[in-house]
């Protein structure tokens, strides 16, 4: 066992719970009982009953978010079940409270049925602002997800969206430093399972800037078998069915490296070690790399500039380029918090990465993204966000 | 509106949320987010799921408890729904931390189906040490609970046995000060709903100390339409027909003051100003009363002494002898999460209610229960709470 992991073990083990409850009212005497809790609470309760609007200014809704998870695709330890899932929902509470002040609920949860989890989620939110989906395995992922957008406050699956939206604002800054224009690009995703399906559906919405809706017209999405095309139609599932609605218009078949051969971008979240500079060497020239398998990269990043690569961003801290979900999901919950937001909208999501690659002054191939631990992000991604829900909204 | 409700208001109007979430953890550095989250989490995570017995030990689920609610009983305000009851399962959630340093996550639901409740609890069960029903009226409370032993960790609906265990060690110490033995008490509850059938199951159980068990042999239970008794069979429901097979021995009818005629022990879990001095000077010389509506007890206790009783108790903080639940439920989840106990027996229970009784040590009429904010309550609660789970277990 590396000592990072050994090191993390023995303080999980001393801590026993890497968060807890602290209150914000003292509970000393008998008048801060009564204020508290009861009798005084019961006022509170008749206020929110009267206007359940009231909720979010008097309770834990304004600034709570539920993390959940079923255990079935959890870092890249695959279905671990919902106890070896909670470790990582605490973690990623501990980043919410530090990033943007809001409070994770870890709620793991001991089913993988689509209808059950659909049950759960819509019975305890009425408790939390927002649902962030965690480490829920594809295709379960968007069904889950889907059922859940009329719920009245936004639910989010993070493995798609935020790896979408820190991979579009990386790839927004890389265009700028390669004198690219966003439509024109000619894009190969690898890997269809959460994230893939997520970047190319918001490649499809991205414009100049983010107002502007301009799809990036030239998308190919790869899987185990190669490129999703019609050829393949019957062996598909529902969602790569989909992906065939807007990506590959020019309907190619073959495997992932042949949809390399002459592309701008190959956009990597499958596994390590599949790619070598000859590979590279096929694309378009100064070709933009995001090798984001973990922990091992598609193509390591001096193999990738060795073959041409002009860009080159992975998933690891210890690279340049971090594509990390920290730079979004904080900054995205807390606007849409801040704005009464009833959902995530595809609008919103592209204000989120333009604002986040706007904090980043001056793009160069080694910084297209802010550092992770950049704690100035995650309030200029929320006030885009919040303020996308707004425009949307008109008010 | 009353001053205390103004003030509550405006409280919970500036906080939003009584409680956050705070780290045991620092993040600042790259290396603060390995231990914490990714990659070191990975290691913890691997560890539960290869024995989840761990996740007590590394987790949350050591130390935390769920606060379910569907807010169809919230306090005397009825069914307010899940929203409604948010601010109140907050404050329970600060009483679990102030008491006992347990981290209560309140979670209110969006249903009061018996099917989706069980539903929901036992998937989100993973991620707790124990769950904590609240303000789930009867007999859905009965229901839900009943069907949720089995999960492994201890399901409690303290709206019953909180109240049940409270008013046990106070009518201990109210023997103690009379010269009574309990198994000789002729005891009348009124109220049949969460509380009043809690107390008279807890009552079948109770013995001289925790270690004997020996019934009160008479309990009569009455609602709103008199005794509860065999000439009523076809029009009582489930909760109500069990009752019969433990209490009213002798198959009485009547109203209620007509069960009061003769008894020891009054006990009131119904509403407020229903018996005058004269029914209290009907009952055995030296009564014991404990009137526990809220706000308005059912008699006044000055009044009840005026009619000869020896012992008087409320639910009120502003007069001797306050039941309230907050004496019990902190220490039997501390006890039952320090045992890892799978349960909450009935034996669990009375050794709580004893080791309750025995922190007074000197019992007096106007003192047969601790103060609310006693904090040295807790502990010894939860040291006999354990104790007791380990004895049965044989460990």
């Amino acid at each position: 066992m590396p000592e990072f992991a050994k090191r993390s073990l023995d303080i999980h083990r001393k801590l026993g719970g890497k968060f807890e409850i602290a209150s914000k009212v003292k509970l000393e005497t008998r008048d801060d009982l009564s204020i508290a809790y009861t009798p005084g609470v019961a006022a509170v309760s008749e206020a929110v009953k009267d206007n359940p609007a009231e909720a979010r200014a008097l309770t834990m809704k304004g600034s709570s978010v539920a993390i959940v998870s079923d255990g079935s695709a959890v870092l890249g330890l695959g279905n671990i079940g919902p106890a070896g899932a909670l470790p990582v929902m605490e973690g990623k509470a501990l980043l919410f409270k530090e990033f943007a002040n809001i409070d994770g609920i870890p709620i793991v949860l001991d089913t993988h049925d689509h209808h059950d989890i659909v049950t759960v989620v819509r019975a305890i939110a009425p408790t939390f602002g927002g649902i962030n989906l965690e480490d829920i395995s594809a295709p379960l992922c968007f069904e889950v997800e889907d059922a859940l957008q009329d719920l009245g406050i936004p639910v989010f699956h993070d493995d798609q969206h935020g790896t979408a939206i820190v991979l579009l604002a990386a790839l927004i800054n890389a265009c700028r430093v390669t004198g690219r224009s966003l439509d024109s690009l000619r894009v190969v995703i690898n890997g269809a399972g959460a994230a893939g399906t997520a970047i190319a559906k918001l490649l499809r919405c991205i414009g100049h800037d983010a107002s502007v809706c301009v799809p990036v017209k030239d998308v190919l999405v790869c899987d185990s078998k190669g490129i999703i095309s019609r050829a393949r139609y019957d062996g598909l599932n529902h969602p790569k069915r989909e992906l065939l609605g807007f990506t590959n218009r020019q309907d190619k078949s073959g495997s992932f490296k042949d949809a390399l051969v002459g592309a701008d971008v190959f956009i990597g979240v499958s596994v390590g070690s599949i790619l070598n500079k000859e590979d590279i060497q096929t694309m378009a020239a100064d070709p933009i790399i995001f090798a984001m398998a973990n922990p091992i990269p598609e193509i390591m990043p001096d193999e990738a500039i060795a073959g041409g690569a002009a860009v080159v961003g992975t998933g690891r801290s210890d690279l340049a380029n971090q594509v990390n979900n920290v730079l979004a999901f904080p900054g995205i919950f807390r606007g849409a918090l801040d704005a009464g937001a009833e959902r995530i909208t595809e609008h919103m999501k592209i204000s989120a990465a333009f604002a986040l690659a706007d904090c980043v002054e001056n793009p160069t191939a080694d910084h297209v993204i802010p550092d992770p631990l950049d704690k100035s992000v995650a309030p200029k991604v929320a006030e885009a966000t919040a303020r996308s829900w707004c425009e949307e909204m008109g008010s």
